[in-house]
């Protein structure tokens, strides 16, 4: 019997069909459309040799599925390798979204089907640890939600700039039963002191912009006018210094700072584990039928609605 | 020749008479009183199976004594071994104190008698190790005074909460020659960064609500009115999340954010050590002749008595 | 071949006069006039017998070269076997300037050529990772511009407070070109969580005092008015207290706090690397020519400058 990330129900049904192909999975399974090639959702522009942007575009919410992963691998091997790049920006198209959390239509083996990387780890901790470890700066300039995969990229980033008015950091799992994947048990506490952690990751609530500064979970929130251009000219900024200095300070703070793979490792199992239990599908698929992947204020306003779900 | 807290001088033999038994001491031994059973100190109510609250009521100072291990202690092991309690807050019934310094009066030989705990560790730092390291979410909420135990007990929880107007949380213990013995050489520098540890540890000074906020040693100070609703709701949001996923987003982020033992234990000895040393000794007699566990505005105002005893 | 800081330039040659004797630079070296004994540019006082106060007195940019080293390195021995001393307070006596970068003008053997400290170390670093370990309370009192050498000072000391109108803090080295030295990679992630770290050290950009405080760069700022008389009454409130219990509650802070010494030996080889590279050989040229360590306004505005050599 396969696992799914959501056993099929008529909502997941529906859903699937908006959803894009699955590399892997057999035609005409749950979820599947492997007749279209999968949308661009992430674009990379060389705005200089020295710095580029990369936006994630995949409307109406950024969620982030299993056909986001080889898009996302493709930017980060290429940041990875690229011998002039000095600063990378990752930004949001989607009003309201910065990234939100993974996609829960498509069966788990989508996910699972999906080779380890370079590391060793499954492919999508093995992404975000490598752009952590990559000789080249990454910042994220947070407008919008920034749940679950959204809030794990920009914790694997190397800094974090926040609108105060437009920006929400989360780690929403905990409200659906699950266990978050991507390193935010291992990154958080190193970030902002395991108090905050905890209370991030243990209540699935939202942090607004100006709480996530105080929290430094976020390096600065920065008032929404100017964000862009902040983010901008630090990165221009950079992308004048030297390469090898640069990887050298990185290489150097990485040895004070970033968490052992094992951690990461283990948090991705605890995941897998979790999205299995009996109590994490009903809650999903009881959000599904609130509206979660369709109705914008599912998606708008989701720590509500997982308070919801054990009244 | 037995040790003591406080070599018995007449201030001594007059506060041995306000407290309460201990466990082990032989009848009339200076400051034991067998003959009473001892006062129940902490209340432990289950508001729902989930979400349990416990009340630290020792008035008139909440001062913590031998006599509080074995209460605490039960507490503890109830939240670690109950099959159902998620989230639990600790308060204070007392006003002006949450919880404040080790009880000078008993013979030191009331603490040291006590066997060690389940991890090997003395009694004291072993229930605050437990509590740190309990599958169950365990939260302060400061009203008044949270020095010495007071502060190691919020430091060993996974979150704390403040009054903005009414929380004051220090380590006095160096301002009477004392090494603190529960936790926070170890906890302190982890959470909030080595300089702003060494600024409490090393000053005894009260860091009030907004302070402790800005620095770190609370998630977030509210405003007095608002503190026990935040607290509340906060707990009553996480009360109906899975315990299974609590307890491993817990284990995940203690792996990244927990000291070791050994750094614990260490503590625990050279605070030991500090006691039984003259010149502490002489600054504790000094204190009990001020008014220390006697008069209201010693123990209100302790950073101040304390920075008089070198004068 | 010898190499220098800098390539002998006509500018560096001019600046080399007003440079004082590098012990062990034979007599007639590039930057070296060893007719002269060392401008003694470190004072050390005992105010009492217990507290200290050390002013870095350099006019007019409190530039710390080869020739500070043995200075502050005699300053520090005294604070570690001093059988008295309890705190000292690090001061600048020169406006603007709390300590700036490190000396461009002296070639580099007058800095490779001292020999290693205590620890096996190298001088430089030798002598703050001493200053860390020592049994007495270390305090920067920052007024003025703390970079390079005076930020990693700063990030050696026990605590630092900073004036909120006039202190402004960075590590400028990648806008020369350079990897820091002196332990910042090490100790500012530990201090200030990876995130800001990286902002600091990758942007060489200056943290003024109200940022510092936000990130934990510093305790705390305090207006310019009330910084002397904060700094003052806390290191003579800590002078009082008893000498070993501090020195334990030390020691304990160390063991969860500290980085390891490999740490902070590997940014100096780095930064050894770094400044012999071409690429940082031409900026240093560059802001030589600019007016660094000649013009107040280049001083003053080191990363306006650092941010033009790209351009």
């Amino acid at each position: 019997m396969k696992t799914h990330f959501l056993a099929a129900t008529p909502v997941a049904a529906a859903m699937a069909g908006i959803n894009p192909a699955h590399a892997g999975e057999p035609a005409g399974a749950p979820g599947a459309r492997i007749d279209a090639a999968p949308k661009q959702e992430i674009r990379l522009e060389r705005l200089t040799p020295e710095y580029w942007r990369v936006t994630l575009d995949n409307p109406p919410f950024n969620i982030f599925g299993p056909e986001t992963i080889p898009q996302l691998n493709s930017v980060i091997t290429q940041i990875e390798t690229d011998p002039k790049v000095k600063v990378v920006v990752f930004q949001s198209a989607v009003p309201g979204f910065f990234l939100t959390h993974y996609d829960f239509v498509p069966p788990l083996s989508a996910t699972t089907g999906i080779p380890p990387g370079a590391t060793g780890l499954p492919a999508l901790p093995d992404m975000l640890v490598r752009l952590s470890r990559a000789p080249v700066v990454s910042i994220v300039s947070i407008r919008g939600r920034a749940t679950g995969v959204g809030s794990e990229l920009s914790l694997a980033s190397d800094m974090r700039f926040a609108s105060r008015e437009k920006a929400l950091l989360s780690q929403f799992e905990i409200g659906a039963g699950l266990v978050p994947g991507g390193g935010p048990m291992a990154r958080l506490p190193r970030l902002i002191g395991r108090g905050r952690a905890l209370e991030v990751l243990l209540s699935g609530e939202d942090i607004p912009g100006d709480l996530a500064e105080r929290y430094g979970y976020v390096n600065r929130a920065l008032p929404d006018a100017e964000l862009d251009h902040f983010v901008d000219a630090l990165a221009r900024r950079i992308a004048q210094f030297d390469k090898q200095s640069i990887a050298e300070i990185k290489r150097l703070v990485d040895i004070a700072s970033l968490p052992p793979d094992s951690e990461i490792g283990a948090e991705w199992d605890a995941f897998l584990a979790s999205v299995q239990r009996p109590a994490a599908q009903q809650n999903i698929k009881r959000l599904m039928e609130m509206g979660l992947q369709t109705k914008p204020d599912v998606e708008l306003r989701l720590p509500y609605y997982t308070g919801t779900l054990g009244q």
